[in-house]
C-alpha cells in the first residue's frame, strides 16, 4: 500500500461532471487505503492551509457526488505566476503539503491548473520533497491541448444542442405572428466549441441553428444581417447561435461594442446575444428574442452526457493510478481510437505539453461559408453528447444533489499572508 | 359514433407539453372514428382555411407527439375582438367550419383563446350552426382562471427550480474568487408563478434563491440592493430570481428603465436580469452574472414534469369527451382534491368564467418580507413539478422529437382578405 496523503483540488470554472471526477479520485484512493484531503477553493485552500478531510463522507455520499454538479470543495480563478515571480507562494505550497504528508497532488482543471501542477512538481524536485503531481482534465471550453476532448464539455455540448433544438421548435410554431429570429449565446471566449455543438441540433441547412457565429471567424455585420433575412425569407424564421467571443475584423469583441452607460449613467451589461438581437431588430425590423444561458449551460447535470460522465470518472481513476505509480507531471488524457463506433482510452501525457496551451477548433470543422459546422465536426462532436446519465430525483421533483460536510483538517502551520 | 369533423387548434405561446394535449385529442377522436383536422397557426389557419389533415399521421407519430415540445401545427398571437367589432372574421370562421363539416372545435390556449371559443359558440348558436366549442387549458404562466393549474406550467416550473439549483451550486463553488451574485430572469409579465417555482430550489433562507422578486410586489431598489449585500455577507454569494414583470412603485417596468440607445444609436435590449445585474455591479461593486433563459424555459421537454404531462394528456382526452357530449362553451379544468398525497381530477367549467380573466398568485404565497415563498406556496407548487417524463433519445444523443407532415386539406372557399 502506498504511504502518505493524496491532496485533490478543483480549479477554474466548474462543470456538470467535475464532481464525478472527484468521486472517482476518492473511491480509487480509498480502495488503496490512502487518505484523501481536498483543498477548499482550489489552490487557495492549499495556500491558506484550508484543507478538507474527505474520509468523513460516507461511501453513499461519495457515490452521490458523481451526479452532483458544481464544485463540491470549491474552486477558484487564480493563476500562479512563474516560479521566480511567485516563489513565496510555491514554497508555501510545499510547506503545506509537507505538513500534511501529502505525497500526491491532483489538480483538476484546465490549462492554468496544468501549469500550476507542473511548476509545483519542479519546485518539489528542487527541494527534494517527494511529490507526484498529476493534472486532471476539466473544462466546458474543450480547449485543453493533447486530450481529444475535456470532461465537462460533452455535457455542456449536450445541453446546448438539446436546448437549441427545443427552442427552435417553439420559434417555428410561433413565427407566423411572433418571434422570427432567436439568438442563443454560447460560452467560448476564444474557441467556438460549444457554438459548434449547437450545430448538432440540425442536420440540414433549413434546420436550426441556421447560422452559427464562431470566434474563429471575424464577425461581418452586413453579411450576417443579410443572411438572417435570407433565412427568414426561405424558412420563415431563423435561429442564430453566437459564441460569446466573436470579434469584428478589427479584433474588437462584439459583446463590448454596445457596452456603456444608459441614460441614468448606469452600466449596461449587454453580451453578444443582446447586441445581435438589437441589430436584427433595428436593421431588419424583425421581432427577435434571445437567450443567455450563462452558468445554466455548464451546471446542467440534469442533461449530462453519459459519454462525458464516463470520461470524467475515468480520468479521475487514472489520475490516482498515475499518482501511485509515481508518474510525476503527467495528465490522463482521452485518446480517440475510432469515430464509429466511438472508442477511446486514457493515456498519460506530460503536463509540459499541456500547460498554458490552448486547443483551437480545427479549421476543417467550420463550414466554408463560416456559418455552420462540417461533417468532420459532426463526427468529432456527436459521440461526446451520446447517452443520458440522469441524476436520481426526490419526491420533491428535484435532483438529489448532495452537499458535503467538508470538515476542516486542523492547521499545522501559521497563517500565510499573501 | 358521432358524425362530423373535429377541428383542433393551438394558441398563444407554446409549451413543452401542448403537443401531448394534441396527441391525446387525436387519439381520443380516432378511438371514436372521428376525423381530426388541425388549424395551421391557430385561429389564423381557420380564418385562412389552412387546415391540416391529421389522419395521415401514423399512430406511432401521434404517440411521439406526446414527447415533442413546441406547437406541432403552429400557434399564433392573435386576439379576436368583440362579436360586433370582428363580425366579419367570426362569420368567416363559421363559414370555414361549415365547409369542412366541423361539429366540434377545440381551442388549446389561455384566457384569450377561451374568449375566442366562447364567442364562436355564441355566433354558431345565432346562426343555428350545430357546433360544440371546448377550450383546452394551456399556459406556462399559470394565470388561467378556475383551473387549479395550467398544463405547461409544471414543466416550466420544474425547469426553473432545477436550473436555479444547478446554477447555485456553480456560483457557490466559485464565489471566493469569482461571481458573487447571480440573477435569473423568469417569465411572468403579470404574475410571478414561475419566479415562485424557483423558490422550490431551496428550503432554507441561506439556500438559493435567497431573493425572489415578484411582479406582485413593487420593486424597491435600495431595499433590494441592501438585501443582496446582506446575503453575500452572510452566505458568501447570492442567487436572485426576478420575474420579468417587476415594476417600481410608480408602476414602471424595471426592464424598460434602462432601455434606450447605445453610443452608436443602436437599440439596447436589456431585460430585468441585465438591469439588476448592472445595478449590483455599480452600487455594490460585486462580480455578477445573469441568465435570461427566455424560450428555453417553456420548451424544455427534456426536463418535463410527469405530473404536468399527465395533466396535459388528461385535459386533451376530456376535451374530446366533453365535445362529443355536446358540452358547449366549456373547458376541462384541473381540480385539486388533496395536497398530500397530491390528488386531482378533471371537471368541466364554463368558458364564461375563464375568458379574459387572469389568476394572480394568492397573497399568502409570498413571504411577508416580499422576497420568498411561503409554506402554502410550496404545498401548491411541489406536486406540479413532481416526476420525470423523459423523451426517448437517439444514437445522436438528441431527443427523438417528431415533425409532422401536416398535409393541407383542399380549400372549399375563396380566400379571405382580412
Amino acid at each position: 500500500m502506498p504511504s502518505g496523503t493524496l491532496l485533490y483540488a478543483q480549479s477554474g470554472g466548474v462543470t456538470a461532471v467535475i464532481n464525478a471526477t472527484a468521486a472517482a479520485v476518492i473511491q480509487a484512493a480509498r480502495a488503496r487505503k490512502v487518505r484523501v484531503l481536498a483543498a477548499r477553493n482550489g489552490i487557495l485552500g492549499a495556500l491558506r492551509e484550508e484543507l478538507i478531510d474527505t474520509s468523513r463522507e460516507s461511501a453513499a455520499t461519495v457515490r452521490a457526488l458523481a451526479h452532483t454538479p458544481g464544485g463540491a470543495f470549491g474552486s477558484c480563478r487564480v493563476k500562479l505566476k512563474s516560479l521566480e515571480a511567485d516563489r513565496a507562494r510555491y514554497e508555501r505550497l510545499i510547506a503545506v503539503l509537507r505538513a500534511h504528508e501529502v505525497r500526491w497532488f491532483l489538480y483538476n482543471g484546465g490549462n492554468d491548473s496544468a501549469d500550476t501542477a507542473l511548476k509545483l512538481s519542479q519546485l518539489a524536485a528542487e527541494f527534494d520533497y517527494p511529490l507526484t503531481c498529476v493534472g486532471v482534465p476539466k473544462t466546458v471550453d474543450n480547449d485543453l491541448a493533447v486530450t481529444d476532448c475535456c470532461p465537462g464539455f460533452g455535457s455542456a455540448a449536450k445541453y446546448t444542442a438539446v436546448s437549441v433544438r427545443e427552442a427552435a421548435l417553439d420559434v417555428a410554431a410561433m413565427a407566423d405572428t411572433s418571434t422570427k429570429v432567436f439568438v442563443y449565446e454560447a460560452m467560448g471566449r476564444h474557441a467556438g466549441w460549444l457554438a459548434a455543438a449547437a450545430g448538432l441540433a440540425g442536420k440540414t441547412a433549413d434546420e436550426a441553428p441556421q447560422l452559427i457565429l464562431f470566434p474563429e471567424r471575424p464577425y461581418d455585420e452586413a453579411d450576417f444581417l443579410a443572411r438572417v433575412q435570407r433565412v427568414v425569407d426561405r424558412v420563415g424564421w431563423c435561429v442564430v447561435v453566437a459564441s460569446e467571443g466573436i470579434r469584428d475584423a478589427d479584433g474588437r469583441f462584439v459583446a463590448d461594442a454596445g457596452a456603456g452607460k444608459d441614460a441614468f449613467g448606469h452600466t449596461q451589461l449587454g453580451g453578444v446575444a443582446a447586441r445581435l438581437a438589437g441589430r436584427v431588430h433595428d436593421a431588419l425590423g424583425l421581432k427577435v428574442h434571445w437567450t443567455l444561458p450563462d452558468y445554466l449551460q455548464r451546471s446542467a447535470r440534469h442533461i449530462a452526457s453519459a459519454t462525458d460522465l464516463e470520461q470524467a470518472q475515468a480520468v479521475g481513476r487514472k489520475a490516482v493510478e498515475f499518482a501511485f505509480k509515481g508518474m510525476n507531471a503527467t495528465m490522463p488524457v482521452i485518446v480517440r481510437t475510432a469515430d464509429a463506433p466511438y472508442r477511446w482510452k486514457i493515456e498519460a501525457a506530460p503536463l509540459a505539453r499541456i500547460a498554458n496551451r490552448e486547443k483551437k477548433m480545427p479549421a476543417g470543422f467550420i463550414r466554408r461559408d463560416g456559418y455552420g459546422i462540417t461533417a468532420a465536426a459532426r463526427r468529432y462532436l456527436e459521440p461526446l453528447i451520446r447517452g443520458e446519465a440522469y441524476p436520481p430525483y426526490g419526491r420533491d421533483g428535484l435532483p438529489r444533489y448532495v452537499s458535503l460536510r467538508n470538515p476542516a483538517v486542523p492547521r499545522q502551520l501559521p497563517a500565510f499572508t499573501d
